[in-house]
């Protein structure tokens, strides 16, 4: 199935010049050696969560998918890479006849995981596996950092229903990845057009201060958006003066008014007399929409209020102080010779000086108690899963042979998340800082 | 002058989605209520700098301008808005024959700026303004956020060359405008080969601990290298141990092999052993190049120690603790009536909640003392610039009747903000936690 496949509208250009240059070299000097045809295992992991944080989202698998197929040197890109002399003409040959064929294996698209996780796992030659580094590193740093902002504003925000809204605090393409990666960690919706044409998000907004303020009252400019938008519409009621435009907001669009926005104040202060006022009016129903600068903490603080929706911008497209992950992409594993059957050994950096890791393949399982509840992250290298975690293994099957095999609807990650978040342990879900909730055992 | 007459390869897709969806709302309102025609006046500013932080640098401007444009809407957009029920049929009559036609005048790129600076004015019909809020603010908050962090690493670095390669701990494309607007600040080359694609930006990178790992053996590796890079390439010397791979690399490349580059540990230490080990090698034109989580702080840590030059990647590229400015795009001026004739009127939110914004099209001039050293932001509304300011004047013509007037080379901005910073008090570059260095001051 392929995204075209889902109903979307793709436009996913060539993604081969995602790449550091170094990638390019290392090719080069690998195919003069003869070492670029070994096969290779390269795995995607993180030495640890952003401080305080007690588990991470993976998000951007279906993007890193989307990447892996759309990896092409077309002839502008060679043109550039001659003219800039990056590489030699026999690597300009190879990459000319570039796609991947390898296998990828990881853990799916809004599941959870923890320091040492191999959230992606790439086996092909190294010529071909090496390329993809800096793209697959860029898609999910990014994705997963914004995701687990999103999957703490949801657990903050109960049951009620969040808007992204982050577009004008981020470049303006990590904003649709943004909106994605939000909808993946628990987001209902989001303001972003271009996330809407891209991946099918419900999209969200009415007005802003601009538009009360090109109107001689504010009167007229309530009168042209309940004309123009309904009587369903959100009016934007802190421009003035709160009560008088709820007041104003009611006797416009009468009780059918669909919600009014409060985007600065006092939000809890503002939410209790804003729904006394519009129940004093008859408008029961009205719903109540704030934003303004709101974070998990914030979402958090409103929970006793009546507020019917948040909006959340900045914190959300930053990674609520997190904006990256610290994923590496690191070569775990290589044959000692040339050709699909020469054996695979362990690699792994040794210096002293730290960023060292684990070498040789891994596999991975979530143990549970006997309740059922996730108690460990467990990891191991060499030989097969036990028998008795071969029920929770946490790699699945993601491209094969460079065929794609898992595509999936993004409703799919969004309820993986939910379920992967609701079988951790209930520390699991708390705002405050702390250690990552489940420990990671190597097997 | 467009950006392909620079030499640059160009491939700005649309950009009309960038757009949170209330603009189109409200500009279907504003058409049904006939306001959409008033002339109308929106500044992009910041009510203050990110914490601690004694100036802000003006980057994306080129890119806003690209994005201008660009920013039109095709027939599968249209046919998107008309399938989401977006905006009404006669608004999609509007958006099809969309492009701006207004006037911008802005501070122009690698300029510093300060709270209250009007960094861009966008004047035009209410309609043409009111959609390019989004993706000018996604522009603008980004590629500043970058540029700032990249002044000061600049700043702490001294003459010493930086290198961008930051690429794979950001959005893929945020990448892009990260390489740039680093360039803007202040470094000299990237590691992201897109960059060098769309920009013209200098790209580096030689090899990562894989390449070595790869190989048998680190001679194996390091010997690959030199054959296909040739002696002047940049040597990976903390796979395994830094001392022993120090003295292979000069055994394999000579005296004249090119750099070695320390990824990890305690570069401070190992700088000074290693060059003194390349020295009593023979190898005393061998740079040293240091890589590995550096900030600005670790930069000037490193000032006294024997480094050539520093690569940055996750702190650049999340704008050292401060990834997105709050810049914001605020209606400060309309017409009373359509027609160009029509006196403007400052508006302004009055909502006693915060947030409010001071109505009125505004002039900067940035005052100097009697040694030419700025001493005030000076922002005022209504009438002209004072005499004694004319010709410290920062608003530039950036667009005017809908026609680009402002594209330069991208060296152009780089060597405007080395001349804007030597022209701010020296306290302007300490690293520590201060105020802003100008004060702001409205005529």
């Amino acid at each position: 199935m392929s995204a075209a496949d889902l109903g979307l509208p793709v436009a996913v250009p060539s993604t081969a010049l995602f790449t550091d240059r170094y990638e390019l070299t290392m090719l080069q000097a690998a195919l003069r050696s003869g070492a670029a045809h070994r096969r290779s295992v390269f795995e995607v992991f993180t030495r640890r969560l952003p401080e305080g944080r007690r588990y991470g989202v993976v998000a951007g698998t279906g993007r890193v998918l989307d990447a892996v197929e759309n990896f092409r040197f077309d002839d502008t890109m060679l043109e550039f890479l001659a003219r800039e002399r990056v590489v030699d003409e026999p690597t300009l040959e190879w990459l000319a006849g570039y796609r991947f064929r390898g296998d990828i294996h990881g853990y799916p698209e809004g599941e959870v995981y923890f320091p040492g996780s191999p959230i992606l796992q790439v086996e092909s030659t190294f010529a071909e596996a090496v390329l993809l580094e800096t793209v697959v590193l860029s898609i999910l740093n990014h994705d997963s950092a914004i995701a687990a902002a999103a999957s703490r504003m949801a657990v903050a925000a109960g049951g009620r229903p969040l808007m992204e809204m982050g577009a004008r605090r981020t470049h303006e393409l990590a904003a649709v990845a943004a909106s994605r990666a939000a909808f993946v960690g628990g987001f209902e919706s989001t303001s972003n057009l271009a996330a809407g044409f891209r991946y099918g998000l419900p999209t969200i907004g009415t007005s802003a201060h601009a538009f009360t303020l090109l109107h001689d009252t504010e009167r007229e400019a309530f009168t042209a958006q309940v004309e123009a938008l309904g009587r369903g519409t959100t009016l934007l009621v802190d421009t003035y003066n709160v009560e008088e435009a709820v007041r104003t907001a009611v006797e416009i669009a009468g009780p059918e008014l669909g919600s009014v926005r409060i985007d600065s104040g006092d939000l809890l202060l503002l939410a209790h007399r804003v729904r006394q006022q519009l129940d004093d009016l008859g408008a029961k129903n009205t719903r109540i929409v704030v934003t303004s600068d709101l974070d998990e903490y914030a979402i958090a603080s409103l929970a006793a209020a009546p507020v019917d929706a948040y909006g959340v911008g900045t914190s959300l497209v930053t990674g609520s102080g997190h904006p990256t992950c610290s994923m590496v992409y690191k070569l775990v594993a290589r044959a000692t010779a040339n050709g699909a059957d020469a054996p695979l050994v362990p690699v792994a950096k040794k210096s002293l000086g730290g960023k060292t890791s684990i070498g040789g393949r891994k596999w991975a399982a979530r143990r549970l108690d006997a309740d059922g509840v996730a108690e460990a992250e467990v990891i191991g290298t060499g030989g097969e899963v036990p028998e008795e975690l071969a029920g929770q293994q946490l790699l699945v099957p993601l491209v094969r042979g460079g065929e794609i095999v898992a595509r999936e609807p993004m409703e799919a990650a969004r309820q993986r998340h939910v379920a992967a978040r609701a079988g951790l342990p209930l520390s699991a879900t708390q705002l405050s800082r702390g250690e990552p909730v489940l420990p990671t055992e190597y097997h």
